[in-house]
């Protein structure tokens, strides 16, 4: 079968990584796109999302989301443009992102429940902040630190991760909640860029010091919600910091993803009954009903001057792999996105 | 100077043990015990409470209380009688529960904020009662359970140290409350207590087997609610087998109060990620305001003989250091309670 477009490439799962992904662990498949039936479209994908999630996504077991079976192409979101349609869902030209997966295209039903596929509006914001402040990371920020940290003015927020996608909007939100904002993160560079172009108050280089002493001293009224991206010694650091009635956000734990021996659990935990504490995880998912009230608000932000989306962006589909590894090499500043094609 | 009494009798913190407490740790010491002074009252030693906790008091460092100090009478809950009077807030023949400390008799103001003795009703409930369902332990439960785990009718509630002061009344608070309630406990015999005296639905013996199968056999419907007195490998295992939103209220860690190394974290807190689930300490005296209103909701229950409240009682003054190992070698079925004399 021929069609209009060139042949279609994907990254599929060829073996479940024990630790960092391996070259090994992935299959790149070439088969043609399949043509738009009744009620499908074919979406030409332009930008992928890189996210540290997609490290558990590989894992077998039980999670807030079934793994990746093997042969099947990774998991992953994505921006697009719709390159045909045959629903009238969506029209040729439109902009879309959702779960398209590694490859270059994607074909299916217009309402597929797993890519679920949402218009953009291209005006609103440049095309990768879509997958970043005003995607899954925007989104897991924003609900995440003001559903489950709570944030009060004049209160200490600190955050892991923080030259990181998620960690980047988090403290960008929680100043704008008037609150003292401290991020973590691993190098000068990322600590510089956190405080001079994010407008943290201060930035902990975890690779520069204890960082105990760090928050001993940004944090002279200790810490009252701490939004957790990296899970591990930076944890158990914290809790040894925390106000009474202090809210941990667990949203992920890069420090563990690729641990070959038993996840690290926090030693410190019992700081929480000392202090009446709570450690709570969450997802972003349980909010997608709210995504809208999300991208309106944070869109509003970036338009007024007051928050800013910053990618980092990589190019080539091929370099999927080695991309992807970047993420726990602690590379990026900003949001890691991996250029694919040209609109 | 002379008095009425006998000459009172103490057990003074003598070092900071390292590990099990040993002899070595303590101080018996003997003085005459101080006179009433205007508006100030003498109690008599009947009962000592015997708890966890009072292990956590005799390390130093910031906890949700002060240290013992080196020198200073063991702090511990009593019930006394009031035997010399010069303040019109008791009366000679009062039973008063408070601070009294690991000693025979209390002497100072009839005021004072740390002994804090409030006067009880002895047709109310037996003595013993208000140092287990109707004391610390008691409100300790009904509050951490209520306020914190907060269980639903038709969830399953799991409690740890079931056969233990807090986690009977647990069982029983979360019984009233319309739940499936399964203990975990050390040895048959407390297993078979809890089921058959507490009317726990089922207890796990952590003995016998892997808590994770007892769970996955107990448990068939998930961990809604898991109340944690015990800490260490019990918890990573309540871990593995909780439900969506479900609270974990850490109300103490008894596996961990004697370790030399360091604190054994949970490994598996990445559960709480998956399930959107909490993990949130307690301390009783948070609710010091709402005690009247626990006790009057228990001493109902105990008078219909819903809920029960039993204690073990060992005797002899000069066995305290013996009788408080017990807490950790779990020989005890209920609140352990060392009995110092008649009234």
């Amino acid at each position: 079968m021929t069609n209009a477009f060139p042949p279609n490439q994907q990254f599929r799962l060829a073996a479940r990584p024990l630790g960092m992904p391996r070259h090994e662990d992935w299959q790149f498949h070439e088969e043609a796109v399949a043509e738009a039936q009744d009620g499908g479209i074919v979406v030409k994908v332009l930008y992928l999302s890189l996210d540290p999630a997609m490290r558990g996504w590989m894992n077998e077991g039980k999670s807030y989301i079934r793994p990746v079976a093997i042969g099947e192409v990774m998991r992953a979101g994505g921006l697009g443009i719709v390159v045909a349609s045959k629903s009238p869902r969506f029209q040729e030209g439109d902009y879309v992102v959702g779960g398209t997966g590694v490859q270059r295209y994607w074909s299916g039903p217009a309402d597929d429940k797993t890519a679920a596929f949402t218009r953009i509006d291209p005006a609103l914001a440049p095309p990768t902040a879509w997958l970043n402040t005003l995607g899954m990371p925007g989104m897991t920020a924003f609900f995440g630190l003001r559903e489950v940290g709570q944030p009060k003015a004049g209160e200490t927020v600190v955050v892991s991760g923080a030259a990181g996608a998620v960690g980047m909007t988090v403290g960008q939100v929680a100043k704008k909640m008037g609150c003292r904002v401290v991020g973590i993160a691993g190098g000068e560079d990322k600590c510089r860029f956190v405080v001079e172009q994010l407008g943290f108050d201060a930035c902990i280089d975890y690779k520069a010091g204890p960082v105990h002493a760090g928050l001993k001293e940004h944090c002279p009224q200790g810490v009252d919600v701490y939004f957790d991206n990296v899970g591990g010694d930076i944890l158990d650091a914290v809790l040894t910091r925390i106000n009474m009635k202090a809210r941990i956000v667990i949203c992920g734990a890069i420090s563990q993803y690729n641990a070959t021996s038993q996840v690290k659990g926090p030693a410190n935990y019992l700081s929480l009954l000392v202090n009446r504490a709570r450690m709570e995880g969450m997802v972003v998912f349980d909010y997608a009903p709210r995504y809208a009230e999300g991208v309106a608000t944070l869109a509003q932000w970036m338009q007024e001057g007051s928050v800013k989306s910053i990618e980092y962006v990589t190019e080539g589909f091929e370099r999927f792999p080695e991309a992807l590894l970047m993420l726990f090499e602690g590379r990026n500043l900003g949001k890691l996105v991996l250029k694919v094609a040209e609109a």
